[in-house]
């Protein structure tokens, strides 16, 4: 005979924090608010075990969203040991550290508006199309320097964060994910690179036959070796897409898999898409460990990933 | 020129409060993270505007979810004015005053093995299925009472509210939707109340010939009235379903439609039925005010829920 | 050791015909393909087995949509026993019939303009809403008739359809789902019928004191009746909502449950609502037989149900 | 005072063929069947414009699900002149060329038996854990031919086309995606090739200090270089990912942008993530042209490309 423990009806009270929500969600323990404080909790002990990696993804219009600095606390506070991420976010990452802001827009207005307007959308967030040269002129400026030399695309982005002027790494509005990952030498990868406004960049030098050489493949030695020397890994995918799907592979030869999962996303599980995918068909690849503590959070990051880390905050001892 | 305000990525300090965490959403602004603050603050504005009615919907498996408590203080407050609810959450309310839980499992679960050891799932909240008992004895002990009378599905359910043993009202398990609305005499409407447990146990005194006579259409004077005579109204719709629809139909009597809205499902318009469908629409059928102030969030109710309610809770003055 | 069939890839070729599509699903039975290859033939063993009563659930914005001929088919053909359907059909059903078309727009659309046009949207499909005048003159000509009278739902949309004019019974513009149950005598059954259009005009009525006397529970008697006598049940449901959750509380009371199950909706099965839960979690319930034959196809259903109506015309002999 | 078309309700017959089902959902015109509809139609008119080269971007799990010869037809039949697509989608078309088959399971299933069994889930699709094998003997074999060759990822894949053994090009089911593109010579990008089997193969022999080189950037030349230089251009996006986003970046190059546009995908749009916004927010960018023909078709790939196809084999002329 199972015991099965009671849905406890969740209560507000006045001046709740949000740790407290997220217990009260834990003893109802079902549904979305069920998922949400599994994902806390499991957030908690993944950054909390010394023995395990935490490997984070990231897809999504994260930065325009307003999750830049959430992104840089969890990298600066060590909660992430690796990074992999879309090249969209680096890009509107690298435009707000030239100075530029998003736009609090609208999904509902005529795009040919704003087209004429000079504004990019991103779903009802905004960018100024102007923001463009003055990426192009950074480029110009700095990417001269690596002519001829041969890089792979981490150490392209090392030194890209390098090349961005140090920000105040106090709560202003400067901070830089790309800048943190140089100062804090932590490992970020990019596959898609190409396919992001960095990408255009680098290839306005290449179509005027500047020699830029970015391997696509030498940094994979870094992150599987990550993966391969590592006790124990944990992984937190924000968004699906390809930084989720490049560490399911690197899990593939993590001598345990991953012992800890949590993915916030919106996909569905049903077309067959990995971005969508539970974190429980790992298991049969043997990208998750069986015994792993994994939980699949369907709900707009933008709204997980500020209380997630509320509550890591208040939980975790530095 | 339009001044269009920026994305202000969000800072998450030590000991935030869930009202701290809705204001910083509020100055980023956008995607989930924005529309889950307009709805605290739409949802603060229509309660706190002395000349507004409250129309609230309910609609999915919320008591199954943990959500009971949050109904009942939203009740009690007198956040709330009409209520419109499924036959559904009235019977999980009446199985737990009735001295029942709900209990937490998992969607991953052999269901032949549930309906052997009697448990019903609700996708992973558990009920015991001898609860029906319970409930038959239940009516069996009152339902003759109203044997030959009259009365309307509003009326029923407030005299049915009034044979639950009251409860503690205080944060005790046995409170009960039911029996608030009875307590404090909350207009109730459930417009399928047929569908539900509920109306199963109705069914059973018909089925052997005993005279209950509820009308489908008496209680529309009383809904419809209010509508009317309002000088505002507001809606909140949890879910969608019949909850939402009758609510909105109400709204094309009321003379300014209504002048705020929130709307929380995970359902998507673009199929085109009532449950997904965005608020703005009822600006076309004049259900909503053109100059109203309206969210769509897209969000599981269990975790938005009790955020919306701890900022509630604190931004207003009883 | 057990034999996994192969994914065969599908080969398109010229004049391929529905039913050549539906096959070649079949064979590759995976993912949505596989689903709805799956969804046609077992409406057409359900359908087909002489046993069996199908019980069939309509949600959703389906006429406004598109699909009214084809269900008019669906139960002219005697595919269904039994049908349980919202009032927001049967009303746009009732204002087709009334001469109205709906048209074809655009979700992309201020609804301002539109509510100063008198136009009503359904997501990208519109009404006028001066249609509500035509069904106010239909309903103010022909309701005197049962003013006074006991009915139950079913008997009062039985009584309405009998008041549309004969429509050809061809394939004519005027068809209508209410006249094709009066004329067939189809068990139609509608527990919200106060939430939509045909509910408002009775309110209408009712609000001048009129006597209008439409009990709630009795047609109960004759669902369950049904459920409780067939030998066999087969579910169809279109867009969740009450029809879908009556239908899977009649099947509780079946001797065998539901033996046959198909679900055509959007929502998803994660917050827990009944739209969008998958059949399988009705075995826990008794609703489903746990040896029954079941998909939840995951589609919008106006690109589903042609499909399938198309394959069912071919695979059932009449 | 515009005039609207009619919602003409579909009328199903015998014997329909797909093309009679597209035409029909053309008359009706709204939700999921316009949508689809449109996506037919303009697809035929992007394929037959002859000034108009098609990009069409490939993600999600479409080998697995069945969709390989499909993808196979719209190259070989000159459909496609840009091909971009994700690695895993390669992988698996690279291993039913070495002759596995992937099998027909079900996501209900308990993946620690899987993985003991050697099968790897893709949701309802399987793949056995030992065509792994196969794929390293397949690279054992061919890839020190280009240690020391520098390459780019275009470059790469034609000469991994041109090792698998020449498939009968009938409707066999040793049919490859990767030899088609080789065989005819279609430009085949891959922006996060690291990111799949196939990656995984290429870092064991870097693992092994083996000198692969290949260039992240170089094949943008070429991609881009189309897309500057066409006339018209239009996109088919088949599941989002970075194929839609690379070729909506180069059509930010294109002088026109895309004139056609048709995308297929679950995902919704206002979590902000590019696979699922809308096609219209690409005007905003210059990534859409504002006079192009477009369309957002919400649907499983597996359902809406078979019937695509059929409709344009029969309406396009060879």
């Amino acid at each position: 005979m199972i015991t099965i423990p009671n849905v406890n009806q969740i209560n507000i009270k006045k001046d709740m924090r949000v740790k407290d929500i997220i217990l009260a969600m834990e003893n109802s323990g079902v549904m979305g608010a069920g998922r949400l404080s599994k994902a806390a909790i499991i957030s908690k002990e993944m950054i909390s075990d010394k023995n395990c990696k935490v490997f984070m993804g990231l897809a999504g219009a994260m930065v325009p969203g307003g999750m830049k600095n959430i992104i840089i606390d969890m990298l600066e506070n060590k909660y992430v040991d690796v990074f992999v991420v879309t090249g969209a976010n680096l890009t509107h990452d690298l435009i707000e550290a030239l100075g530029f802001h998003h736009g609090r827009g609208t999904h509902l207005v005529d795009d040919k508006k704003l087209h004429k307007q000079g504004v990019d959308r991103i779903y009802d967030s905004y960018m100024p199309n102007k923001a463009y040269e003055s990426l192009e002129d950074f480029f110009e400026k700095h990417l001269p320097e690596i002519y001829g030399k041969e890089l792979n695309i981490k150490e392209f982005l090392w030194w890209l964060g390098s090349k961005i002027p140090a920000a105040t790494f106090k709560h202003g509005s400067n901070r830089s994910i790309l800048r943190s990952c140089y100062e804090k030498q932590i490992p970020i990868f990019c596959p898609a690179l190409q396919d992001s406004g960095i990408g255009l960049m680098i290839y306005n030098h290449i179509a005027k036959n500047k020699k830029i050489k970015i391997d696509a493949f030498s940094d994979m030695k870094e992150i599987m070796g990550i993966a391969w020397s590592c006790k124990k890994a944990g992984v937190i995918y924000i968004g699906g897409g390809v930084p989720k799907n490049y560490i399911q592979q690197a899990m593939q030869l993590s001598p345990k898999s991953a012992s800890y999962g949590v993915q916030i996303t919106m996909d569905r599980p049903e077309p067959g898409g990995s971005s969508g995918a539970e974190l429980r068909e790992g298991i049969s690849w043997g990208k998750m460990n069986e015994k792993g503590k994994f939980v699949d959070l369907i709900c707009d990051a933008t709204i997980a990933l500020p209380l997630i880390l509320a509550y890591l905050k208040d939980e975790i001892k530095q």
